[in-house]
């Protein structure tokens, strides 16, 4: 698992608030990432989740170093993403909460028997192994890779199902309203 | 500007099938991403593009082996990436359309003073240089930091604005139907 810090001189970057008018208005889809280094399970909510390629199954997502979920992402092997539909809002609220036990509820979620949390009843879940870890700036930048997946509501190709997203502070569903023709 | 490479082992990974299956009903905002090394420009739609850090400002993406603007894109010191709204569909199905000249409108596009191409009237661009590519797999992803931006459509915080989302083989626009409650 090799790792690589990338130091980067700050002159004449872009301001953060700046960088932030950006990318507000930029939507995400929204997973939440579970993992446990052998002193209990993290969990923590993301936009950055992307796959990246299929054949190898590689995914990416970034982890700023203030969330609470950092120290353990920085030494597990493997990880949970789940990818989330709007009936698991409730999952990406608890993931986004500071300040909770988000495992406090023992009945929403299980253990693998590989040892991995995975939240039930989710509309998908991919678990991964961590190939690389990037250091870029106060944040980490993990490549994982997919050994094991559930998908509890399948969209075919071309279906809308119960899409989530989350623009500028609010939960979005896709559906028939939001599609655009062509 | 380091490169690293990562070899994966692909006994026990997922099937390309399934790991299809489970990103196909995960939604993304949607981004053109330009570049030129010299030798001409090239553009790509993603939907990988993601901020990572606000201080420094810096996002990240990935691009396939496969793609046409692989091989610029794997030599440019700069890019532009360029967040779409649904005023700019026309350029997201450009960057997505293959076998085309994605700069045949010389109308649609101009050049920085800095010598990056940026098209004309988006929702808001980004210049970035390239901090970092990583090999993973048949993709490369790429870190990159912002050095200057447009925003042509601000969207202040908690607004609509007209966002776009691409999900499963579908171009959707959030709206106030579309927004959840809580």
């Amino acid at each position: 698992m090799p790792a690589s810090k990338v130091t980067i001189d700050a002159t004449d970057s872009l301001s953060a608030d700046d960088f932030k008018a950006v990318f507000r208005g930029h939507p995400g889809g929204v997973s939440v990432i579970t993992a446990d280094a052998g002193d209990g399970p993290v969990a923590l909510t993301a936009t950055s989740v992307a796959s990246i390629s299929v054949d190898p199954p590689l995914l990416v997502f970034s982890i700023s170093a203030l969330s609470s979920a950092a120290d353990v992402l920085s030494r597990a092997a493997t990880i949970v993403v789940h990818s989330l539909d709007v009936h698991d809002l409730e999952v990406a609220k608890l993931g986004a909460t500071s300040g909770i036990d988000r495992f406090a509820q023992s009945q929403s979620w299980t253990r693998l028997s590989t040892g991995e949390t995975v939240f039930d009843n989710v509309r998908a879940w991919v678990r991964c192994d961590v190939i690389q870890r990037i250091q870029a700036g106060t944040s980490t930048v993990i490549v994982a890779r997919a050994l094991q997946a559930h998908i509890e509501r399948d969209a075919q190709p071309g279906e809308l199902g119960d899409a989530l997203v989350y623009h500028n502070r609010s939960w979005h569903h896709l559906n028939e309203n939001s599609r655009l023709n062509g």
